[in-house]
């Protein structure tokens, strides 16, 4: 039932246009950061076509369209889209940002990782792998708490990713995400969507954990790029929480048993510490006017 | 992997004195009630069979020892083996109690449901399932929210008996617990074992869905018999959570990953609103002081 | 609008049965303790008329269906119905235990307050009042901080008695408790009944305000007798909340506006401190073992 | 007692300078929005007459000290005097600002109303009621909550206007609030003013109910345009809390008994969700930054 | 500065009455436990010399009112002077249950200590002393932190005593207290008075220890023997809070600075684990049912 | 052991280059601001004999590295040497910014503080005591409440300061605080850094009587200009919290007994008001925003 791992970069190689479609429609590609680069891969592919307006229009919305709760690939398709036309090599320079700014955010994480740390994490995000990576390539000794994220089990592909690396790794079913938490040091956790309150919504199962995490002071950080901000919740605009399938749960309930699959929950700024981002570090309250002046085109 | 639904009167019918020891031992007899009247109908065999003390004490040290954190199974049978000299008919007395209590917290927590409510609940207890079906039996109209409860999805024993009777359920999985706790009226859990200072030991995932009830300022109580009590966390006794097989969570981990798999965690009293017992509803710390008068034999 | 203030001793004096029964069932008679001594003389009447058990019944089941959410008024009666046979003088012993009540907690209450305080009530309690006079002629020098308390304005007449013996009031509406409990010292509140697991029912505010007083760490007492206990509450019986006369909110409301009047709510244990009774000062989850000792028979 | 419904728009039609002055010092004119609308037409007047900086610059005096707690009303005359020479239509510019806010504000606050909600509301804010109408004029079905709010019952000005368009409204005594909250889903207030550290100045109970909807993790705004905020208070300034008129909450209290009647309260940003203004929507702490950038002038 | 550290058993042996009393008033005896066996050693030497009550219930109030905040005190000598006729050997019969108790306590409570951990505490108890002692002599290993406890530095007591029985000891200024809770296991720390709503009457500091163990879920325990309960506080009686020499605090302060010196803080039940006592280990608000069983003498 | 008392201006004045760096070191100038200006003015000595840049930097980086947590030393430092070539009088500038700072600091803070208020503070800061110095001048009745500060007992410098200047101080151990603190009005602190998600370092101690001004809502304020902000911390920089010498806590600890001297800790930005800066009052996480457009350079 665990989904299969692939690296981003090497994936869309060798798929067409209409396979990344279908991938990124069928959640055979996951993560706010992979969905997004592998979009604007398949944009790319249709700009190096085409620089007909009206027809790129209709590809923009499509791709656009593929998954609720993703400002990312809202976000760099509408670079793409309104920029081509000055900037040819406008997808390359969004493929960039995302791997530099993923670069930067390991960079930045990784300094809150010490020596004799327990770093807990939940479900799996490549951005919270890539800090917890650079901190091991920088020597650091520290061991890994992580969740086994149901329904979908993307705690093992963590768990998987970071033992791989030499990292000791400790794994437990979601329940005892509390129990654990009470003694690890340090929470990071990825991000799908920041409002302008400074809501964040991620896997589902972050609050929870987000809670604990605040009520024995221990600190716990979003890692993500700031793409992640999505501008239409300055105007009231709220993200839509996906219900997936409910055979992901459980493949065939009883009679009378109805299946709920929210992937996404709301976790609000006050219960935890802040937003690492390739921005820097702050309350994510506070990246609204961050980005104003970093991304003034984000805003409009 | 879900284990078996059986009922606990039926199943030891046919059952051997060794059958029910492997049973019991195996985690193939779950459920504090269930394992206390297993034990004490294969204490009753051989009490068909000698009067012998020295021998019977044999047997009551390993069918007390058959599992850790169970309580009621060691009330159960030190009742037994205490009066069994005075009390031909001790054996069935005790199973009359079992059965009678439940009756009763059947009756007096049905009084907590109405119509309109949605009562959550997590894991499977026969406790709790016996409140609820007694609330449907009364023809009251609701709903229940259940967890799948991870890593042995006894949530999905409770749906299965739940929906089964009629009543509608809503199914999801354990990190979706908080948020779908927020809509909810009700609170009821299980219970393996209580401590003098009114903790309570419950299925893993306890303790985060009571602090987010009293979040929530919705009830939460905890159903089950007061043989539960354990009279030795008096003098400083602390139940063992057991850990059980790591394969439940993860059959076949990559190296480097070590799997946690706790069943049971400590829930402290000002997180929940109370117990109901066949004894009555109280707030946990207070049922000593309840037992004391009721049962002094299982403070001695 | 306003109630208009009689003294209980007084007022059943020239009474019939059927004006103390009409006066009751009206809300013209307020408060639990002066309910229940109200309807003990009732039924004192009707004793003085026959001791024909059949008879005494009805009346015994008319007073106490009176009301809901009284069951100082219910264990009063239940008291005179069960023992009238055996002791001639049954509401005599019954008002004096009133009497003498309200003064063992007027004496008790008192230590509680001291010189320079700020005394905090909300709504009229007959039992409140008594405990702050008392500390009055002790010649302690205080201020008291009271409500309004909407609909009914009883607020008003806390007001009128305290400032009437001398001690300087300070009145404002519902909404300003919050703010001005911020500088008191000592939260006094009456209560209206007790369950089994500490839960208090009292007057619609009191949870808030209680939640307010935990928060800034100001000592909060409810003032009553051990009657108002509820050994119902101990088998899962719920207190009805009482839904008053919607007109008593506002007269002619506009069409489409529901008019919602609750006369009270139940306030959990973990937000108040303790109760002052008669037998002494508990925790409210304490006070079902306390009772068991003092009056075995309210537990039958 | 209740003050009469007028819509703001044709009141002042056809009132000179002085009773408008008259209106607003006598509360006859309430609400933020209403007295800086008010105050601005009537400096219009004066500006139809003269040009004279000296003579205006009294006005601007006299108007901007009607009322304590009111940075909408000195913002906007604020602007209004330092423009009126570069700009001859300054009034009409500060009129329509606040009527296309209030639009903006309903469009944005909008979006939080979903079919099946209850949205609970406290005291009278023609900005929250223009959300909700607005989300009623988008056809979608909802419920409002709504508190009387002594002394002055505004609250049965939202319930009237609510309930004629058609949407049903409950309501209920102040004291009933935290228990309702409960039951809610969204929580929308006004504001009277806007401290640089985030806090909010809003009628008296806000806090309370605020703290409530915390506990309870019910979203709670505050709809408001951004001239509520008080550029003075990063320098310390601190708003008034003005006391009304005792005779407000009791005609005739007895003797020795004084009357606090404060008309608003302040509540800490770590309560509430956000703000939603002309904007959009924000933390309160973060609107500092927002202003600098779209309303420079009002930092100066 | 420090106060000189002597063993109360030896301590007495060569002293007389008046100095005995001359001690306890001085403070040079500390601590309930060793001020309680001080003065029943006097008095033995009092009913050594007369059996005449009149008498000796001089030197029964001479005693008892050496030092308020006393409980254990003055429940020992109450023992002694209600009892001495009938049983010759009071006195002895009460300072074997000081030691007795002593040793139990210390058996229950060094249950809660297990490999690896961290044992926080405040102060010096001889309680608390003896609980981690007879963990050491169990083998365990671990480690303790403790505060210096300012004015008079009882924590070095602490430090040196436990660190002598080759225990680590970290140790740090009281300031420090809730950064190094954050690290610990276990929350352990003395009593001096027990009300019957389960307040504690502690060295000042323990409130802001225990809320600190309460928010981040550390398990604290207060080790006491139960004549620690005040059985006054039932009625009403508070404990006072003995403010000692301001001297202690600093010795010559400038002109215009007032020193306050509380010896101790009243901490509420809901922000700690239980109490230890020989009786067993309750929340503390069920004490007063448990004594009522155990020591009825001490209620009356 | 008490530090002896100086005032910065005249301190240095007689002080060699090599004095001051020994000084700084040596902890005998303390506080965030002295420590930055003492440091310019050495910086400024070298200034005045030579313009290399390679012989400026060794001193710059000499200067920055004495003490660890001081970023007003850092930010200062910087700007002299990055500035020295254009501005010639950049020395002069930076002790002007900090006085005017202070100064400005001092009056908006002032506000603050009304008749009849006390106000609370922990340990010695030159911006919080000219801040109430202000009001004091400003004519205003109000008390002192102050912690004494263990190890260093700079809470003595504070009570000897403001007692002099005609305050009435109250003063206490460190243990005491919360207990004080309940009764205030006002709780004003410094700071030594602050981060980019608003998170404050200041005196160990700090964090626990925050925590319960928040518990009673007591607004809670930070004083310090804004150059103590860490702009490396927006990339995930720590400030290191400084050990200092054990034996400022004890001179000759028993063996076995390790001390802890932390002198500071971190406050998170939930737990406070917000800070009053040179540039105005702000919650601290929307500093970053503020400083962005008040002095770029930092940030670069």
């Amino acid at each position: 039932m665990l989904i299969k791992l692939t690296t981003a970069s090497s994936m869309e190689k060798n798929l067409t246009y209409n396979q990344i479609v279908k991938k990124i429609k069928n959640l055979e590609i996951q993560g706010a950061q992979k969905i997004a680069v592998a979009a604007v891969k398949a944009f790319e592919m249709k700009l190096k076509k085409t620089k007909n307006k009206k027809e790129l229009k209709k590809y923009f919305n499509e791709l656009k369209g593929l998954r609720a709760t993703e400002p990312a690939l809202r976000n760099a398709l509408s670079y793409c889209f309104n920029n081509y036309e000055k900037k040819p090599h406008v997808a390359k320079e969004v493929l960039k940002f995302f791997k530099e700014s993923k670069e930067k955010i390991a960079e930045y994480g990784a300094k809150k990782i010490h020596d004799g740390m327990i770093v807990f994490t939940h479900c799996h995000s490549s951005t919270v792998e890539a800090v917890i990576l650079k901190a091991k390539k920088q020597g650091k000794k520290f061991k890994v708490y992580n969740t086994e994220t149901r329904p979908k089990f993307q705690g093992r592909i963590t768990a998987k990713i970071l033992s791989k690396a030499g990292i000791p790794v400790e794994h437990f079913v979601d329940s005892a995400g509390r129990k654990m938490l009470r003694k690890a040091d340090l929470f990071l956790f990825g991000c799908d969507a920041i409002t302008s309150e400074g809501k964040l919504i991620n896997k589902i199962g972050t609050e929870m954990l987000a809670q604990a995490a605040q009520d024995f002071r221990i600190p716990a950080y979003s890692c993500t790029n700031s793409w992640k901000f999505n501008a239409e919740t300055i105007y009231g605009f709220e993200e839509e929480i996906e219900e997936r399938d409910p055979k992901e749960v459980w493949e065939k309930p009883p009679k009378g048993v109805k299946i709920h699959n929210p992937a996404f929950e709301i976790t609000a700024p006050d219960v935890f510490t802040g937003v690492i981002t390739e921005l820097g570090i702050f309350k994510p309250e506070t990246l609204v006017a961050i980005i104003k002046d970093a991304y003034p085109w984000m805003l409009k």
